[in-house]
C-alpha cells in the first residue's frame, strides 16, 4: 500500500490553520496517487491543547475541521487525530478517525491515557476499551497511540501505525528507535510511527516520523525539527536501502533543539525581535549565538548594563561576543540608576549593611532596562537563566529571572560550557575569554559563583540524579557524593519551589525540566 | 459507636508534624472513650502533596508514620487517610487505612480519582476496583472519598465516613452539606464527613467537617477555618437538635477565608511580616486591612510611592488607610529614581513618545522597592491584583505583578468593594476616598482604568461567565452582552496566559482560579 506521512508543524489552539495544512497534504498525497495518508495525534487542534479541550465550542470547532477535511479525501483514505466528543453523554476520547470516500467511517479510542510529566490526559480524556483494527484495501491496519499500547497488535495485522506524539528529549529519539525496532521485531509487523513536527512554547516534538520494519529494521526517516512530506510502499518495507542514523549527540541535538525552540517561538507567537542583556559571561552568550541562528544576527539586541561592580573583561566580552555574532547592541551603565535607589532607600535603610537587597537591586535594574526595551520597540525579553541556577535559586526573581522564553532553562551549567564549544566549532563566536574565566554575578566585588555553590560539575551530577532519575537523597550518596553536600544541594532545590513558580516557561530538553511538568507544593 | 472527629491544620509534606498531631488527637480520643476516631484523605501527608507522591522515600516515610500511629490505637480503632505503594508492582492507591488493636487490619482505596482543576489524581494513583464495607463492632462502615462515590453505599451499611477534602470555595460550604443531605436521604444512612482545616498557599480547605443524619439533617458541625475536636455518638445522630446554619454570605466567606488564607500562609513557612505597596487605591487597602488582621497591625509594613503622576489624594488616603489600622509605613518617593531611568535610556530611547515602557517603570520601580524591602529586613511581599485585572492583563510584570502570594487575586473588582464595605462594618478602616473614587493606576495624567476597560460590572459579569461557567463567547453574548465587548475581554484574556504564568500564587476562593487549576497554551 502507498502510504503518505506528511510531517507538519501544526500550531495549537489554531484549528483554521492547522486544517488548511493538512487539507494542501492531502491534495499533494492524492496527486501522488497515494492510497492512505497518516495524521497524528491531536493533529486537528496542535499538541497539548490542554484546558482549550474542555470548551465545547473548541471540540465542536475540531469536529467540523474533520469532516471538512473528510469531504477532500475523494480518492484517498485518511488516520487523522483529534478529540471525540460523544455528545449524548459527554465523554470524550483522544481519538484516531479513519476517513475513507469522503467521510468519517470508523474510528480508534485511546486506551492508555498519558498521566505524567507534562500530560494530564485523564483531566479531558475517557479511556477507550478496547482497540478493533481498521479494514482497508484487504488489509488490517492497526492503530496505536504510543508503545504502551502494543499489546493490542495481532497476528492478522498487516501493518501498524502508531499515531502518539513523542517530546523531545536529548534522549527521546535513540529511545524511540529502540522501542519501534523491538516491537516491530517482537510482533513481526511494519510500524510507521507519525510524530508532530512543533514547538510549543516550552515541549517540542522533533518529528523523525519513521518506519520500522518487521525485522527491526529503520527504514524511513523524516527530516528532524522540519516539515516534510514521505511516500512508503508497504509492500517494500522488507527491502528498502538502511536509512541515515538518527543524531544521537547530546550537544549537537540540544543545539539543533533550542534553535528550533527558539524560531518556532517567534514565529508562533509573531514576533521577529528578541532582546537579552549580556554580561560577559558564558550563558547570555551562548543564548545569544543560538538567537542570531534562529532569528538572524540583525534581529537580537543585546543590553550592555555594566555596574560599578562589573569588571573590565565583562563589557569586552560583551562586545566581542557581539562583534563576532554580527548583532547589534546598546550599552546603558546603571550606577547612577543604582545610586539613586540606594538615596531614595537610605531614610529606611539606614546603617543596615550592604547583603542581597543591595545585589537584587542590581539585577532587577538590568531586568528593567530589558523590559523597557522591550516595552518601547517591541523586541522579546529572553531569559538566560540555566537549570543548575534555576534548581538552587541562584538568580533574581524580577531581575535576571524575568523574559518571555527561558532559552536555557533546562541545559545544566556544565552542558552550556560543551554548548559553547560545539557553537564555535567552526569559528570563535564566543570569546574564550567567557569560556574559560570563573563564573560570577558580578553583583558584589570579587564574587565568584562557587563562593556559594558547589563546583558546577559536582552541583550537576547530583541534581541530574535528583531531578531526572528522582534518586532519593541516601540513593545519591550511595553514588559517592558527599552527605553534606546532596542535602545542601535538596535542600536549596526544595525551598526554591516558590521561586521557581514566577520564573518564564523553558525549552525542555530532558525528562524533567522545570515548568509544568513538575508540580510541587510551595 | 462513639466517634471521635479531630479536625486539624496539616503541614502538606510534613509526615512527622501531621504524625505527632493525629497521634495527639488519638490520645485525646481514647480518653475521651471514644470507639473510632476519622482522619480524611491523605492525612498522613497533607493535602495536594502533587510530585512529593513520585518520591519513593516520601511513600515510605508516610507509610512508616501509619504503623507508628497504629501502635497508639490500643483502646480505639482508627480510619485515616495515606498513599498506599504495593512495592511488588508499583501500583498505588489513594486509601483509607483501618487501624484496629495496633495495627492495620484493612483498607479501601479511592475508586473515583479526580482530575479536574487543582487535582492530578491519575497521575499518582491507580483507581481502586471496588469498594467493601470495614466491618468493626458489629457494623458495616461504608468509607467513600466523595460524593461521587455514592454508589458504593448499600443497604446494610450502618453508617458511611466520607474521607474527602473540599476544597473552600464560597459556594462550597452551601453545595457540600446540600449533597450531603441529599445522599443521607437517598441511602437513608447517617454520613459522617471530615475535612482537612489548612491552607497550601493558594488552595484552602475550611474545615466544617460535619455529621447529616439519615433524615437529612445536619447535626454536627466543626468548626469553620479552625481545628477543632468532636465525639458524636452514632445512635443519637437522628434525635440530636439543629446545629449553627453555615454561613452563606459570599462576602463574609470570602473575608474569612482571605484572613485565615494569609494567616496560614506565614505560619506554615515561618513568616511572621509582610510589605506591600499602598497606592491609596482599594485593591492595597483591602489588601493592607486583611493582612493586618491576620498577622497583627505592627506586623504589616506599608510603602508609600508617589510619582510625580500621583494625585495628592492617593498619599492622604494611604496614609489614612494605615492611620486607621494602625500599621506602620514608610514614604519613599519615586520621582528621582524614575528621572534616572529615564536619564539613562535617553540614548536609546531618544524622541519616541511616551507610551507604556514609561508606565512600566514606574510600576517596576515600586516593584523593586517593596522586594529590596523585603530583601533587607524579611518582609514578605503581598501580591495586591485583583482577578479582573489578572484575567485582562492590567498590570505590570515584575512590577505591580511581583509578590509572594496574591491575596486578592481570586476576587473581581466588584467583590473587592463589597469586601471594602464589610470591612468597614463596624468602623471606617479603608477611607470613603478610597472607596468611592474612579480606579487608576495613576502611571499617566489623569488615567482612569475605564479608559481602557469596560465598567467593571460588566467586565465582571462577562468574565464570570467566559472563566468559572466555561460559556463559550456566543453563550455569553446570549445573555445580552454587547458582542464586541464580549469578544474584546475574551480576547484579552486569551492573548494574556503568558503574563498569569509568572504572577504570584493567589489565594482561591472560586470554582476556577488563575493557577495550577487553569491550563491554557501560551
Amino acid at each position: 500500500m502507498q502510504i503518505a506521512i506528511p510531517q507538519l508543524n501544526y500550531k495549537t489552539g489554531d484549528i483554521q490553520g492547522n486544517c488548511t495544512k493538512i487539507i494542501a497534504a492531502i491534495q499533494k498525497a492524492q496527486q501522488s496517487h497515494a492510497e492512505l495518508i497518516l495524521f497524528p495525534e491531536l493533529a486537528i487542534c496542535g499538541a497539548m491543547p490542554q484546558d482549550l479541550l474542555e470548551k465545547e465550542e473548541f471540540i465542536n470547532e475540531c469536529r467540523l475541521a474533520i469532516e471538512k477535511i473528510a469531504l477532500q479525501c475523494t480518492h484517498i483514505a485518511a488516520i487523522i487525530g483529534g478529540p471525540n466528543l460523544d455528545a449524548t453523554n459527554g465523554i470524550m476520547y483522544n481519538s484516531a478517525y479513519f476517513i475513507q470516500n469522503g467521510e468519517v467511517v470508523d474510528g480508534v479510542h485511546k486506551n492508555i491515557l498519558s498521566d505524567y510529566d507534562i500530560f494530564h490526559e485523564s483531566r479531558y480524556f475517557i479511556a477507550g476499551e478496547g482497540n478493533t483494527a481498521i479494514r482497508y484495501k484487504n488489509q488490517n491496519i492497526r492503530i496505536i497511540f504510543d508503545e504502551y499500547e502494543a499489546e493490542f497488535i495481532e497476528k492478522t495485522d498487516h501493518f501498524v501505525v502508531c499515531m502518539g506524539m513523542t517530546p523531545f528529549t536529548t534522549e527521546s529519539k535513540k529511545t524511540k528507535k529502540q522501542v519501534f525496532s523491538a516491537l516491530a521485531q517482537k510482533y513481526g509487523k511494519n510500524i510507521l510511527a507519525v510524530n508532530h513536527c512543533c514547538g510549543n512554547t516550552s515541549v517540542l516534538f522533533d518529528g523523525n516520523s519513521m518506519t520500522v520494519n518487521f525485522k527491526g529494521k529503520l527504514t524511513c526517516l523524516l527530516a528532524e525539527f522540519a516539515e516534510d512530506f514521505q511516500i512508503i510502499d508497504t509492500n517494500k518495507l522488507g527491502s528498502l536501502p538502511p536509512v541515515p542514523n538518527i543524531c544521537e549527540d547530546k550537544t549537537a541535538l540540544t543545539h539543533k533543539a533550542l534553535v528550533f525552540g527558539i524560531r518556532d517561538y517567534f514565529e508562533k507567537h509573531g514576533f521577529t525581535k528578541a532582546i537579552l542583556g549580556l554580561s560577559g559571561g558564558i550563558d547570555s552568550a551562548v543564548v545569544a549565538a543560538l538567537t542570531a541562528e534562529a532569528l538572524g544576527a540583525e534581529n537580537v539586541m543585546g543590553l550592555l548594563m555594566p555596574s560599578r561592580f562589573s569588571t573590565d573583561h565583562s563589557i569586552a566580552d560583551a562586545q566581542a561576543l557581539a562583534d563576532n555574532i554580527g548583532m547589534p547592541y546598546k550599552i546603558i551603565p546603571i550606577k547612577e540608576i543604582y545610586a539613586q535607589y540606594l538615596n531614595a532607600l537610605r531614610p529606611v535603610f539606614q546603617n543596615e549593611p550592604f547583603n542581597v537587597a543591595e545585589e537584587n537591586i542590581q539585577a532587577r535594574i538590568r531586568g528593567m532596562l530589558v523590559m523597557a526595551m522591550s516595552n518601547k520597540f517591541g523586541y522579546i525579553a529572553l531569559n538566560t537563566s540555566n537549570k543548575s541556577e534555576a534548581a538552587v535559586g541562584y538568580g533574581t526573581l524580577y531581575g535576571d529571572l524575568c523574559g518571555s522564553l527561558g532559552v536555557i532553562g533546562d541545559v545544566y551549567k556544565t552542558d552550556i560550557y560543551k554548548l559553547a564549544r560545539h557553537i564555535n566549532k567552526e569559528r570563535e563566536i564566543i570569546p574564550e575569554n567567557t569560556i574559560t574565566k570563573a563564573p560570577s554575578a558580578e553583583l558584589r566585588p570579587g564574587q565568584k559563583d562557587q563562593d556559594s555553590l558547589p563546583e558546577y560539575s559536582q552541583l550537576d551530577a547530583i541534581l541530574k540524579l535528583y531531578l531526572e532519575e528522582n534518586y532519593s537523597p541516601d540513593n545519591i550518596i550511595t553514588q559517592g557524593f558527599p552527605k553534606d553536600i546532596v542535602y545542601k544541594i535538596i535542600n536549596l532545590v526544595n525551598r526554591n519551589n516558590y521561586k521557581r513558580a514566577q520564573i518564564p516557561p523553558c525549552i525542555k530538553i530532558s525528562k524533567k525540566a522545570f515548568g509544568n511538568g513538575r508540580k510541587y507544593p510551595y
